[in-house]
């Protein structure tokens, strides 16, 4: 696909994304660490304007100067910054002016890619393409920030209505083993990936076994059952401390309501399905269980190791079922991994302020990988490395079960 | 005007308030201790549908049973509720849901007032009254919660076009000695009052002095050019504590910028003028500040002793100027008062979860008087007690110097 | 009594507080609002360094000139100062240096005082007699911040053996009727007082009723068992927010521990005696016990006119039961008034720093009347005005019940 | 050595660290992160108690069944424990308690121990090992506590007299390039290891370059010169966030008086020496550091495969010099690595309650390696692991850089 007709494609599904929001939704701010939709379509229409058309389009304008402060995430290099809590406190510019603003971004941006293919500079081309994936990655968070501001709202509002879906049988739990050697990790070949992929390098694997399938409600519900969200010995310390002082007692957005668990979802709330993959679990929780279950999380190499080329056939956020449909590994739940997020031997973040998407965060934080139902297909590569802290539990962040292989 | 007509009026007013307001503006919430005014909206309308359609009206059925949670303010008699800090965290109901909440409200309502006025029970007269008081309060709570939320908008949003207005020069200030006596203090006659404005009891005055007018900009420019906000034996501990901790260099909304101070209001960004009244102080800084002049502030028995026949002709919100206009006690700012807020003697608050409504607030607060540019006039008398904690500013206050009197 | 031997005598009282002390005991620090009594010590004795010696006593040197830091409290005027939570963070000095402290401005301040009586400068007269009332009010706080201290410690331990105490009937409650009057109020005479017992005013009371004698254990108990604490029709808005915030279910130090109900005091856990004098509770229990009893508290204006020549009989802390062993309204328990801490009609603050005494602390207190068992009786006067905020609960704070009188 | 012997040794090098200490000393608790010099005194002698007197010792009691409340640290599967800030709000037992404490205990302990070595049950000998290594981290803990709370004191006491130390000239920073290779990991042989020291296992090193020596205070003088601290681009995300928030501005302890640079120590305030290694200094520092210095931190593994075979030649407690006198990597100060603490492939905590010594705090935190001038010398290993949070600055954390190789 040209870069143009990408581009085109990128921006467009934002708009998909947000076609069932009011306007007070967009303005839906309910956690200090979540934004509001509004903030989401400014905050990625900036990124194309500050990056591309500021510093390459001469006869560009910046369409109000005062965005900057209001639209910067966290890029020290690029000036002051609206705290993220204050994200939700300001009504003006209003939404119907977020939007005129991306089409006076879009038609810039597009202006420019709408040359021969050769003719777009390099440089161009290359933040570009970071910029769609930025743009992906919000259209994740857009959703994930909807739930939560949902969540607490005691009408309990649905995104969209859930379509029927058969049920199908779950395959029983077993664990494949996998022989130790040194693996190459890390992003190959010419097309986009963040900085954090790279470079590709060998990793020594011990011998390990991964399980067939992610872990499901009904198998985390047994952990519940058995007193796990009370016994510090499946813990973490910090774990059992951030467990205790929240009084967790299931996954976020679990409630008991007569009697029966139940989730709230996109499609508002309904009763937990014991076969479907489990989410919005922290790390620590992830943890806990895998420990109640005599197993571990898998490491991100392991991980990597076994899916690299792996057919990413899961939900994705393309499915529009807006919910784990399967349990397979790939585009249904982030997987937490027993691996911190570190660089890789060697790495080097992008240069200048665009330096600061990822390196900046390289420490306190745990590597997702998979993939979920909420993300692009077209934004995931299996040599993704997401990242949370471990207490994060408002994404679509699942389990699936390792364990060691006796020498 | 009969009871059904002002109910029309009073109920048309919030709407004139919110009439230059966007969608986005109503889910506004800048500051855990304001409300955005679509909560405004519904808790006033929540106010008459509570206390008056259920207890008395048995054809009428609740409009949502849910708002019971999302829109009680404090009155823990009539259940769970929303706690402040979350009021700006719901999008759904929507401003037009809301809308349709108050319309099916009113028509309610006014079914029940449109009969001859002696053939409306006592105690639904006297609870309507009640809920139009109540909504004028939130008339002046909706216009100082959009100012501090526009105030922290980096756009500088205004409300509405600031008309001209001549500019009259300040009388000299001087102070009106008032010679001690037994007054009479507290509502008289049987027009609407508050509980808190009752019983009508005898207080002793001792000889007081009382200026002639309202302290001005110019005057308060003086107090912080000398350095009144670095000296702390201007200051109650506490106030001096709250200043440094809070870096208050002047009042509320008041911005140095290109060598001047200027003010936000609700016409946004203007120069200060030195002839108008000083607003949005707190009792802190009201308190250091006639210190400094070698004054004090006057109690409230001493304001309502010389003010109680006085003719309220000052803006009041009616004016649409939304700002102080003139320097007159009546209508403009608020004064703080030196008088804690507690009952008077022998006060009974109203009967049942109504009785919660003044009573409950009684310590850790101050008295004001005098009513503001932003309060309804048909609200005021001139024994009306408004309180706020010390440390308040978003409100419309501002300082009446008085002195002792030495005998 | 000569002055130099007042000051022997209270300097060596404060020393017999201490004397049950360990030098670990010293140190404690168990709340932001308490203080170890080592820096009671210290600070006692700068206050005699800092008011008098340095500023009249040409050869005196400062002892240490870093102590100004260490052991001022609040005074601005006198320079910069430890915060009050890390009053408990440093051992050095030790307690034989503060000890030692105390001993050279001793001898130096008696060296000054030990002149004929009428040779003693006004001004070091009058800051001798403030420094000593200063002193015996930390006498008190000593034992109330040992107290608490102890009362964390899990090994409950006394302060000293209690006495055996003979069980006396409890007289029936009963209110007594006082007619409206106007009263003078406030300290007469020239023996000192601190500044805001003063002017002499005259105050109009309107009738009101006054209990007997003070609520007991067992009346209190009774509004527990009611649920009084579960309640909030019984409680202020912000009493039931601190009420829930912090669970409240009894006042401090009560424990129930095998189905039975003891509370900690000074001489370590003993059982709920029902006709001993409720204690340790807030102005916000005493004010929701009062309103659940069909009662209310009185005002300090009209306790001071039932009072002010009444005898000073109770129990102070000369008697060293360190516990209220009656329940008169003088020398058991301090009794919160539903007056707000403020300055009489013409009140003015002593010159200079010391004017930073009481004047500073005159919002958000209420006034306390009475004195307590813990209180040297040479240290009260019946226009004494103790103040602390609502939720305080350390202090030996009790309940003595009024009602309105209808007219 | 007998381990009667070891014990009797490592027990009495713990009264030799306390030996400088005044009563009140040992009471200082100047932040939440750290100890009275009274709780490790107490808790290491609890370990003793609990872990090895009360289940193997049948005619062993308990000395006081309360201290297990007081002196548990974290031990979950032992029962509730005091809340660590509260570890300075008991004065009872008092300092000749505990060492009473401490002299019960190791009389018991001895008494099993007097046999002939293969008379010791495997079970107590391991538990007596690790009780001995848990003594001696703690001795470490008891200085670097008592430092920080010497540092808030603004008399600055010291905890003993510098000793005269000659000035030995710096070796210039080169680094030197060792190759890449699969290297053997983790304790080897049959001594005492922690944990999280195994198993030995394998890793894959790619090329890396390491510096010389530490890095010194001149150098990192020049980080702060240059505005280190004051340019988000040499900083993480979180850091920068905690180095604004806390207005860090040098390493803890640093403070610039009269123009120049000073550090607290141990000996008190002295000028900074810019040959001596640089400590105090935070992960954030350390990486922000070697950022800007164009390198970066080694991993652990790094470090381990370099200095196994080291001889461990540095400074330690044993020296008692208590600052680093040289910059050789081992003895001198921790280093903070670029690796996160997380168990190597096939950890194994201990069991029973001893398994939550390590394992459970492998979450946001960095290995430290090399062991400090206050680490005993017969405690360290150079397969041992340190682990703080990524802003602990209170401990002995210095500086070693390392660079990549390009390949």
């Amino acid at each position: 696909m040209r870069l143009v007709d990408q581009y085109r494609h990128v921006r467009h599904q934002t708009n998909v994304v947000c076609q069932p929001l009011q306007i007070e939704d967009y303005m839906a701010h309910s956690a200090p660490w979540a934004s509001p939709a509004k903030w989401h379509l400014g905050h990625t229409t900036w990124f194309f304007e500050t990056f591309i058309l500021i510093p390459f389009v001469q006869e560009y304008h910046a369409f109000d100067s005062r965005f900057n402060f209001l639209f910067n995430s966290y890029y020290n290099a690029v000036g002051d910054r609206l705290a993220r809590a204050h994200r939700g406190s300001w009504s003006r510019p209003g939404v119907s002016d977020i939007y005129r603003y991306r089409q006076v971004v879009d038609e810039a941006i597009i202006g420019c890619l709408s040359v021969s293919e050769e003719q777009i500079p390099q440089e161009i081309r290359s933040r570009v393409v970071l910029g769609l994936h930025h743009e992906q990655q919000h259209q994740e968070l857009i959703l994930t920030d909807l739930l939560h501001h949902f969540s607490v709202n005691p009408f309990c509002p649905a995104y969209t209505q859930r379509r029927p879906r058969p049920s199908t049988p779950v395959e029983a739990l077993h664990f494949e083993v996998f022989q130790g050697r040194i693996a190459e990790i890390g992003h190959v070949g010419d097309d986009f990936a963040f900085d954090n992929e790279l470079p590709r390098h060998r990793v020594l694997l011990h011998p390990f076994a991964l399980a067939n399938r992610l872990t499901t409600c009904g198998e985390y519900l047994a952990f519940i059952e058995a007193g796990g969200y009370h016994d510090p010995k499946w813990w973490l310390s910090d774990g059992w401390d951030v467990c205790r002082a929240n009084n967790w007692e299931a996954p976020l957005y679990w409630r008991r309501e007569q009697g029966k668990w139940h989730r709230f979802g996109l499609h508002g709330l309904v009763e937990i399905e014991p076969e479907q993959a489990v989410a919005h679990v922290s790390y620590y929780e992830a943890d806990a269980f895998a420990r109640w279950s005599g197993a571990r999380l898998a490491t991100e190499f392991e991980w990597e190791s076994v899916f690299a080329s792996a057919t990413p056939e899961g939900s994705f956020v393309d499915s529009q079922t807006y919910e784990p449909t399967t349990l397979r590994a790939i585009g249904e739940v982030w997987q937490w991994t027993a691996s911190a997020y570190l660089g890789y031997p060697g790495y080097r973040p992008f240069e200048g302020a665009l330096g600061e998407y990822n390196g900046k965060f390289m420490c306190n934080q745990f590597v997702l990988r998979g993939g979920s139902c909420l993300t692009p297909s077209s934004h995931f590569r299996t040599s993704y490395r997401n990242f949370f802290s471990p207490e994060t539990r408002w994404q679509m962040t699942g389990i699936l079960l390792a364990k060691d292989v006796l020498r």
